[in-house]
């Protein structure tokens, strides 16, 4: 019965991409005002209606050629986009590869540096065995789900969230040199804080904005969001963990003790809680089945006929009629010239600099003026999983205030033998001075390091390969990084098109730093491509 | 070459394991002391050596016949461990299926309820369309992980906490009736008591034992905590998310407007953050992939020829010399009877008071005086996964003060077409009141209640089966229900053997409502009975 009905019936979601065409977004919109389905996420969805299929072939202006450099995810997605509309696009990538900082490692990925040899990644031969270079982790609401569930990419949750990891800081009072599990330090700075509060409620000097009801709700939220005791003080809580375990008959277990207030205050663990508060960082966070660039291979279905690897652009050129692009085929060390109705340029900012480009002064003093953020990781495979073997860890991550920052376990494959951790991921000057070492040294210090955290590490290490962003050829840097003057003034020029050349990529979004932000500057940008060409 | 070292070399899993064979449990201790191992968990599970495999055999002591009664998890794991060591074990299973609560439900699930007809689960045959009615999640550091390890049983995230889920109450002031992100409730209710208590560190009337350095860093934490101006006010935070998302160019997005204090007090939802923070409750949290019975069809593999289903126990024997049970095949309707050396009783104390037994007068005063708690779930099949198509939200739950309680989004098969929802969650009273309902009226209250948090129930319902643990046959309860007064009077009398009869189950530990809680007392029954057949 309901399969019947089914398959009658059309769906929400073919039905409002029905109205879309029909209609444009506008009727999308306030169809989906009436049918109660407006969020904020909705709406931003809503707001990319792509390009009519028939709209070029209807209105007879088929053959508009899109030259599109780079195939990051920028490129992918306006190339994907326009080619379901009829466009002939072309993508010129200097790497062997697309995807750009969408990169996964795995056994035999070979790269070299700018200005250091070639490394090669000696991992096993293993599905499971790969770690995300760039990006690793996607937000439910970022447009890069909806790409997945397009494409077919599966996906799995990303831990970005585990009360099991551990905090580790160095010269941060009677605390340092201990690992200390996340949920035993924000158990107890959690059950602090709101004693101190709890008890402050009903004090006059405080003079809260609330009456005996509402104050009495407060002290109520405090002594559960501190597990406070009836008199409301902090005084331990199962919440931290157990120095022996519940289990069976008689054993009700042991609770771990508190630390003190000071030490705990001292120790600068309470600074981390709010990375997992970030709107981006929240939980839930997925990311695809067997590595982060099963996008860029779905993607690369789709285009990937129309991709001209390892092309290095030379020069962009652009008149009243249509633009020109230079480039030379790394194969062959041969130049070649394309030409192009359009050209959408997703060549990090850092890199297209120092191409000779018919930019307009402004854009040229604005692609001149954006600085980009430093970033590094490394992947270390270990011949077993002892986080989860010997720790009862599955995932997430340990914060410190060494050098390698953070290191996080893999979220996928549970149980499987060997298993590749993010030995560290630091941004700012701690990147660059990781950047600035060999591959052995950024290896060792990854060990050392994280071997504090991890005894087990020296026993069980089997293979690494580090990544410094700004040394990434053709990539050089993590992401844009721009001031909020910085929006105010240049970024503003990087937005609008220069004649007939559409900037695209993270960088010309407000979710920098994120795939999304790529995808949702190229919808934007083909959009507004459709648009001028249909009323050409 | 580090495969090499790979297969020459033991893991210290086998290495232990080994050590535990020839010296036992305390030779482990010690070993992984020196190993710098010890942890509460690695504690835990070093406590339980399983009897040796030669044991029995080297002894001469073959054909020890124990008689487990109930083939939930407490019996199929001490079937388990017990069969390993060459045990002659015997199962006797009231049902028509093994493992107890651990109870999956897909298409063609039937089953009566006492009292009430016959109730088939009419759900799409779809190996991601089912539904756990008992346990449905996993800490990290239960063993069950390590049972789900060692039996290859395959797990993914269970998503316990999610930001994109909402809280939702009636009669709770200004925000009553109205669905909240739980990222927008807890952004607010941080803010203001980071607030509050930011601008109270200084007044003497607090007396904090802190110095001005660490009151400093107390006001650097609370900053970061409720994401407060510099001048240390809450003024909303992009941590609750946005009215308009950030997105490309000129899209800087737009911040929702934060509650006032007033209404985010009185809306309670400030009593929802700490379900989270509970030991047994924070992420992360497993599930094996196509449900919960995985588990029961993995032990099933090694002792499911051991299990007599559909077998009712109808008396429970013992002597000085052995026990002796009495049975009804439910298929026959024959009475039977089997004799052994010992008997594991896991059967729930609510069905087995009322099976006549040999027990002592303190033990039978003991299962007499046991209460169980109430515990009623609901799976809602939709024709769509709207919750991930239309509201990004993709896992964990939705909390709310009606009687529905709470609702679980699926954790697994993302952007499959159907889903089943977990509809309601409810536990005391309000179970026992869904309980009394027919399964079309649990239906329907479910459907009219959820429809308010999600407007999109009513259009895409396809089905529901619903449970009401008080009123299934042979489990009479949701799980053991322990005061702490009970805690010290007769459940010390529970946990003894009863001449040569011994129980286990959840009710047999201080993990009760778990299933480790059962397998942790299957594993301490089975080391008590081996060293009392070694040593006979």
């Amino acid at each position: 019965m309901a399969t019947k009905e089914q398959s009658k019936e059309m769906t929400r979601r073919q039905f409002l991409n029905t109205v879309g065409k029909l209609g444009g977004s506008v009727a999308v919109f306030s169809l989906m005002g009436t049918m109660g389905l407006l969020t904020p996420q909705t709406l931003k969805a809503a707001e990319f209606t792509p390009p009519g299929r028939n709209d070029l072939q209807l209105s007879g202006r088929t053959g508009q050629k899109i030259i599109i450099l780079g195939a990051g995810i920028a490129g992918l997605t306006a190339a994907y986009e326009l080619g379901l509309a009829g466009y002939d696009c072309t993508l010129l990538e200097a790497k062997g590869h697309a995807g750009g900082r969408c990169w996964t490692i795995r056994k035999g990925t070979a790269a070299s540096e700018i200005g250091t040899g070639l490394q090669i990644a000696r991992f096993d031969n293993d599905p499971g065995l790969y770690f995300n270079a760039g990006p690793m982790r996607i937000p439910q609401f970022h447009v890069t789900m909806e790409y997945c569930r397009t494409l077919g990419v599966a996906i799995e949750p990303f831990n970005n969230v585990n009360e099991s990891g551990y905090y580790y800081n160095e010269n941060a009072g009677p605390l340092s040199g201990q690992r200390v599990p996340k949920r035993a330090a924000k158990a107890d700075m959690r059950g602090y804080v709101a004693e101190m509060l709890a008890k402050a409620v009903d004090q006059k000097a405080l003079d809260l904005p609330l009456g005996p009801e509402e104050k009495a709700k407060l002290v109520e939220y405090l002594r559960a969001e501190g597990d406070l005791s009836p008199d409301l003080f902090y005084k331990g809580s199962s919440r931290g963990g157990y120095k022996t375990e519940p289990a069976s008959r008689l054993d009700a277990g042991v609770r771990r003790d508190p630390f003190d207030l000071k030490s705990i205050v001292n120790s600068g663990f309470g600074n981390y809680f709010s990375n997992e508060y970030s709107y981006d960082q929240q939980m839930l966070m997925f990311h695809p089945v067997g590595g982060m660039d099963a996008i860029v291979k779905a993607f690369e279905k789709h285009v990937g006929d129309r991709i001209k690897y390892r092309t290095e652009v030379q020069e962009i050129r652009q008149s009243a009629s249509g633009v020109r692009v230079v480039y030379k085929d790394l194969a062959t060390k041969q130049e070649h010239e394309i030409a192009g109705d359009y050209c959408i340029c997703t060549i990090p900012l850092s890199v297209l600099k120092k191409i000779p480009a018919d930019f307009s002064p402004d854009m040229a003093k604005a692609i001149n003026s954006t600085r980009y953020a430093s970033a590094g990781k490394i992947g270390l495979q270990f011949k077993r999983r002892f986080w989860e073997e010997d720790e009862h860890l599955y995932g997430g991550s340990s914060l410190t205030n060494m050098d390698i920052t953070q290191i996080y376990y893999p979220s996928n494959d549970y149980f499987s033998k060997k298993g590749i951790l993010l030995g560290y991921y630091a941004y700012g000057g701690i990147a660059d001075k990781l950047g600035g070492m060999s591959y052995q040294e950024r290896e060792k210090l990854a060990l050392t390091q994280g071997a504090k955290i991890h005894p087990q590490y020296m026993k069980e290490f089997d293979a690494s390969f580090s990544i410094d962003w700004k040394r990434v050829p053709y990539q050089e840097g993590g992401w844009v990084s721009y001031s909020a003057d910085d929006r105010q003034t240049f970024y503003k020029t990087l937005c609008k098109p220069d004649n007939r050349i559409y900037l695209a990529g993270e960088h010309i979004s407000y979710i920098t730093a994120w795939q999304a932000g790529a995808m949702e500057s190229a919808r934007v940008v083909v959009s507004d491509l459709h648009q001028r060409v249909m009323q050409a």
